[in-house]
């Protein structure tokens, strides 16, 4: 369902990617330490459903959080009392994280002190996908406001990822959503996806995170 | 708040885009013909806005529709009833639609019988913002459930807007969202900017369309 990039980015550009990837793909490994990259759209809920996950976490993992938006600090503001240590990278115009900026951000981590990491992704649905960062598993994220007709109109996301998370379940009652017809769409790009379904800033309910907190906790070998 | 594009576009790609644009309006000048393209996340309901829009031109306005996609018909099927002519694109795995692609839709039109003509871009907040399509007028589309801190994350976007819409303001009571906020949010990055109200998916009760209606009226000629 997928075709080329419009976008001529040329050999060489993801040539050099996946250089920087697998060097740090590389040294993760030595460590032991995984990584998870984190893509969707602006406004899905990644960086709620850190800051819940992070809550979850807290006292059992010390995880480290690189976190990218083309401008200002508003997601690494948000999560510097939760992790271990966080970066904000500023793409300026650019539409995704690359390895070299994943890599530069993860020279200034305690790798050795850490059992996670997760990248949070630039909010966009298309062009993070093309980018390896070096990440053992990439988690794409959708959002119940977004419409249940999203996941096969954007199916290179899908192709990469190893987990679908649909947040906002907490809405459901609000909108035009069918969670059937939703996984029924996710399948239809990729049959063998897992869909955990969450609600990251339910605070007074259960926020749904027991499965993913489980995902996460499988990839940590220390 | 910009910087320069992580993907190294070359000049030549923009160039090209940029020269196939300046034909389109051109040819959209001489026959006195409006075009607006309408960007946004995906799921920030630009095909929803358009099927309200289109409800409430009916009769009126004679409207062409280029609607683009990663994958799927699903959103020229939505409008097919409703516009005076529909084309989709598929971009593949293209995060954006060019000037070139606009323009092999418009080839299919009536162009002299039509009173507007309006491209929906594909789901993305950053990647359209660069290539100029040909279009009088580009609408930037944010809606509440991605929360009132995307303006100032998203400057790219903003910076070529001539309008900015606030889609699902219905959803407010359920969301943690402050509508003064997102517009000192959007005032940061441009200030000159007028945001509309609207909330297209509302049956029941007003959907707030008269101000985006007049809008779009004031930029018929015919």
């Amino acid at each position: 369902m997928t075709g080329p990039l419009r976008i001529p980015l040329g050999q060489s550009v993801l040539a050099k990617n996946d250089a920087a990837a697998a060097r740090t793909r590389g040294r993760l490994a030595e460590l032991g330490l995984p990584c998870v990259n984190l893509m969707g759209s602006p406004g899905c809920g990644k960086t709620a459903l850190l800051e819940a996950t992070l809550d979850a976490l807290a006292g059992e993992l010390r995880v480290g959080v690189v976190t990218g938006d083309l401008a200002t600090a508003r997601d690494a503001d948000r999560l510097r009392d939760r992790a271990a240590v966080v970066t904000q990278i500023n793409t300026g115009g650019g539409c995704h994280l690359d390895a070299a900026q994943v890599a530069g951000g993860l020279a200034g981590f305690p790798l050795e002190d850490l059992d996670l990491v997760v990248v949070e992704n630039v909010g966009n649905l298309i062009c993070p996908a093309t980018f390896d960062l070096g990440e053992a598993r990439k988690v794409v994220v959708f959002s119940t406001p977004e419409g249940q007709d999203k996941p096969a109109k954007h199916p290179s996301a899908l192709l990469a990822a190893d987990l679908v998370l649909l947040n906002k379940v907490d809405l459901l009652p609000y909108l035009p959503f069918d969670v059937a017809a939703f996984r029924a769409d996710v399948a239809l790009v990729r049959a063998d996806l897992d869909v955990l379904e969450v609600a990251a800033t339910r605070k007074d309910d259960d926020p749904l995170l027991g499965p993913w907190l489980t995902w996460l906790r499988g990839l940590v070998t220390r």
